[in-house]
């Protein structure tokens, strides 16, 4: 293929200078240089390949993904690269595999809940990978609720032991990435019995498979759980089921940091805080924040520079046809998505400090600001990744009928992305949590108790529930002072609605159950105010770089204002602004995409993504897309053959009339 | 497995004949015992079963495809099947296929567009299956903007022969189905050329391949495009890309019905009015709307049941948890589509009688309701298949982490129906369509032509943009007039404010452009007050079967109810309702989830589906649904051997610390 760029006057329009932007959007100098090596690093090493991944069968997928891990793991050692660049790299690789699970919960939960004893055995053979090891917690029956496990972990104190035991079906052990197939060791949740009574659920370092053989120790049955949505996409994972027949383990398997079990069968609680275990829930769901900054990112980057070499319709005397970036629906749909992907980065950002804080706070022996860190950390995890999902399938259908190729790489993206909706704790019990702070909160304002962090704004409560909106036109919703108000005041309200309407119920608890859909939109409410109140933060730090700060504070605006035309009813029921200013902030709203559609191919060139990363035909940097969309199709496997199998069988007969017709 | 049924407390509930309610889901008796009879006899007959679609590769599915497509005309054959019984059994078969395109778009295209003596020739043909025919219109880079094709058919007067030509590579015809390894001859749009000038896009008959050895004829590259979204789902079709080297085909292959061209190379139209051709595409959207209602009622259905089972949290004493069905979050967004599945189903009904009323008047040569009923086709399919791919997305959701497995029968469903967002009019540009219809009815309301058929209420325009909603209490909101004059106000103000907004723009073309997100929401609001009508009318009339009347009154309440509450910001923003009818609207909701409850899981039963055909271990009809999970579990082929391909290459060496470990 010749060297093209069909983007290049795209890229002649912009009105900043990309390469400080792609600084900003790593979160700094040094961030960018880690990520822009580290992906280099795996797009030029063929081992790394991935274009053939949508039509490899499971088995061939599986083994080749098993290739990849350990191909990683000897350019991690051979490079020696710091964790830091170890992780971008997996993060590059771009493949879900066992590994995640090993780095990802096994040994984090080690870390969170083992003594020091047990982290001094357990890490170090875990961080050279002399043990592959998962997170077995969720089960065929049980989910969200951790409390309802039916694993048991008895207590013999005859012979000092642990016995593990699935009691029912619905007790196997099912999803644990890793465990199918791979692991050796598994942290395993269980319900902790001694001397008769159970005392909860409590995690276990439980050996699944022989070391030499790699067969499964006796009463452990373990497999694959089966094919998961999408070709590729999360099936390179061996999500497993594991179910224990009385499955003995020595007493000092038990994870024994914050609770222990003694010889004699006594249980007894450490003096460390359990609070503490909440850290490690604060730092996992920051990380999937900043994931889905990155999926979304990717398919956004993906649909932008589709929409600028795509054109359809409009054409006048015989010229080139309108490109379907300059349509109004097509800007409406795709820009709001492009400062999402922006304000989510620095949402993300934002939640890296707050987990440094919280954690300083906690060794400090402080816990106050623990239940607002841990409901705002929740609520951005839930929010982030939901919209995450459905932006990335909005990007497919942004990209018509091509979008439903494997070949455009959206749906994979999808396909692999959706499980963050459900994976560490589902999006809407989340929520549910977010709305529970949010009562107590506002419950408690009489009391003198002052909100802290994110939720300060509830203090003002007397303030916001009757403040005014004074936007008399379309420009005064640039004003970010005007924004945030409008925001908090919306959030405050909903949520002071649904406190007076449970308060009528015959009891809290019921009247949390009965109005639960509309707490849900409180909560919501609550954590599009922190995305925007951090977004504004942001556009008002010092930031080097020409245009710089007038792009961000374009993105923030055009992201406040579609959440406002979204949530339209939400902000006229509260009364927070009246008809005729919603009616103006969608005017400035399409401003602003005016204003973004120059510089809309730059911003997504700024999260500098490779091509391989992408993984896209209409996503390439260069827009020479209907080649390559070409290209691609003759890789399929059904295209080796001029007659596709079966012709001879089922379609020659069928033509040659040798089926009996005894209808015609 | 032992014989259970799981859901009998859920069925003994029912406060309706769940038999009388099958026949109005149905639409009569006869079309019952039609699509009754076609479901058993695919479900029961081994051939057909597709329990295995999602681990095949391509060409195994595809060759498995073309099997069964063979075994159903064997079938048709066999059992002397009418054409309404075929294309049932085609439908419960459940797998994309060639046939699909053949009987779907080649035999109708010919019908629509061919001369008698065409028809007579080549129908002839088609019927028997002698020879199989695909419909080539979409481009590589040419999609809804037909009039954009590039594709070439230059007459020559000296052969009495057409040209067939692919100038360039954007002219490939792309994604037509049935064309890349299956179809011998193909419907070929292309830019008619005579005598040097350009006439348009014109349908032409091309034979592709040899009907001896399948081969593709001199100047036809034929070949599939590649892999698409979802593992079986759509890759069972081989949708292709087709490019003519100056290919000839006689005269007489050009679809001569509406125009044609003379031995001499004179262009001429013929007669027949070409408003016949806009009949045709009403009938296949309408097609389109009856899928919508099925494939969203398929997952409604699976949703329903597995919540039914599945329990999480609010456990009391060690009791059973609760079941999730019982929660207003899932209730709130698992309802609405329920109410949905039923609204779409009427919808589609009465589109079929549309359908009917307009051919006869087109044959009739009366052409003034085709305006209207082709916005309203467009619109409905519009509407409709977005709502349902959603839907299904959001049913997946509602199954937690088990829809994303495979066996959950979710991701499949998906993933083969979002085309239908996409082919026959991309969503968007059917919206726009209805907005001009819109525009220009509300423009010519001074002079006198009065708006006919579902826009009718637009000739209330001078009441409804003055009325008052006067409801004081949650249960006015149960009055279907009040429902119906809210709808009727937000529709006719939103298309009234679009109206006003464009006249301010330099020219209307351009105010046209600059508005189209909002036109869009003008045109969603004229398509729910057309579905909310047809159901309300639907519930007026008279019904068999105790408590059908009652469970649909409240199914219709939701389904309106539901809208107002995700449009509120319309209703609000038209002054159509106050923020406290809003409020009353949302309190009867949450009253109506209530009453729907008990007749949950018997309103998904009416819809009478199999299990083969729902294929999901969550929707199963006894609820059985943990043992069948684990049970299909063990199917998957990386559980064929207990070390997976590639242990002994991949995983072995680095536990073995094989793997040079220089960093530690």
């Amino acid at each position: 293929m010749e060297e093209v760029d069909h983007l290049a006057p795209e890229r002649i329009t912009a009105e900043f200078d990309v390469e400080a932007m792609k600084i900003v959007w790593a979160g700094s100098r040094r961030a960018f240089e880690i990520a822009d090596r580290m992906s280099r690093l795996v797009a030029s090493d063929p081992e790394f390949r991935k274009d053939n991944r949508t039509v490899l069968g499971r088995k061939e997928l599986f083994r080749n993904s098993l290739r990849k891990a350990g191909h990683a793991w000897k350019r991690i050692n051979e490079l020696r690269l710091t964790e830091e660049e170890s992780s971008m790299l997996r993060f590059f690789v771009d493949e879900p595999a066992y590994v995640d699970l090993h780095w990802g919960m096994f040994v984090p939960a080690i870390k969170g809940q083992g003594t020091d004893e047990q982290q001094k055995k357990w890490l170090s053979l875990a961080y050279k990978m002399q043990i592959i090891g998962c997170y077995a917690q969720t089960e065929l029956g049980h989910g969200s609720n951790v409390q309802g496990l039916e694993t048991t972990a008895t207590f013999d104190p005859n012979t000092d032991e642990f016995i593990i035991h699935s009691p029912t079906l619905t007790s196997s052990k099912w999803w644990p990435g890793g465990l199918g197939k791979v692991s050796t060791h598994a942290v395993v949740y269980a319900r902790l019995i001694t001397d008769g009574q159970d005392y909860g659920v409590h995690g276990f370092i439980v050996q699944l498979r022989s070391l030499d053989d790699h067969l499964p120790l006796p009463g452990i049955t373990v497999g694959d759980i089966g094919t998961k949505f999408g070709n590729g996409a999360y099936n390179t994972m061996d999500n497993g089921v594991l179910q224990f027949d009385h499955v003995r383990i020595p007493r000092d398997q038990m994870l024994m940091r914050l609770s222990q079990v003694t010889k004699e069968g006594k249980y007894i609680h450490s003096d460390v805080p359990r609070q503490l275990v909440y850290g490690t829930m604060v730092y996992v769901r920051q990380t999937i924040v900043a994931d889905a900054s990155r999926a979304l990112s990717r398919a956004v980057c993906i649909a932008v520079r589709y929409s600028a070499v795509r054109r359809q319709f409009g054409s006048q005397n015989g010229g080139p046809e309108t490109q379907v970036i300059d349509y109004k629906t097509q800007q409406s749909r795709l820009f709001p998505l492009l400062a999402s992907a922006y304000a989510f980065r620095f949402v993300g950002n934002w939640l890296k400090w707050l987990y440094t804080d919280v954690t300083q706070r906690l060794q400090a022996g402080d816990f106050a600001t623990l239940p607002e860190v841990h409901a705002c950390t929740a609520g951005l995890k839930s929010l982030t990744t939901s919209v995450t999902a459905d932006g990335i399938e909005e990007c497919r259908k942004l990209c018509g009928g091509h979008g439903y190729l494997c070949s455009s790489g959206l749906p994979e993206l999808f396909a692999v992305y959706v499980p963050a909706c459900t994976y560490e704790g589902d999006n809407v019990v989340l929520l549910l949590q977010v709305a529970r702070f949010l009562m107590k909160t506002v419950s408690q304002l009489g009391s003198g108790t002052k909100p802290t962090g994110a939720a300060a704004y509830i203090g003002k409560a007397e303030y916001l529930l009757q403040c005014k909106c004074n936007v008399q036109k379309a420009e005064d919703w640039l004003n970010p002072s005007v924004i945030l108000e409008a925001f908090e005041a919306r959030a405050v309200r909903l949520a002071v609605i649904c406190a007076q309407n449970i308060s009528k119920a015959s009891s809290p608890e019921e009247g949390f159950l009965e109005l639960s859909a509309d707490l849900v939109e409180a909560a919501i409410a609550h954590c599009e105010l922190i995305i925007v109140s951090k977004f504004i933060d942001k556009v008002q730090q010092d930031m080097e770089g020409q245009g710089i700060k007038e792009q961000l504070q374009i993105l923030c605006n055009i992201y406040a204002l579609s959440l406002l035309h979204k949530h339209l009813g939400d902000f006229l029921t509260t009364n927070c602004i009246n008809p005729t200013q919603g009616a103006l902030a969608n005017e400035q709203l399409r401003a602003l995409y005016t204003q973004v559609r120059p510089n809309a191919v730059s911003l997504v060139d700024a999260f500098n993504y490779t091509d391989h990363y992408l993984s896209s035909a209409l996503g390439r940097y260069d827009g020479n897309v209907y080649p390559k969309l070409y290209e691609e199709a003759w890789k399929e496997p059904l295209n080796d053959s001029v007659l596709p199998d079966g012709y001879h069988e089922y379609i020659r007969p069928l033509l040659k009339q040798q089926l009996r017709l005894s209808r015609l």
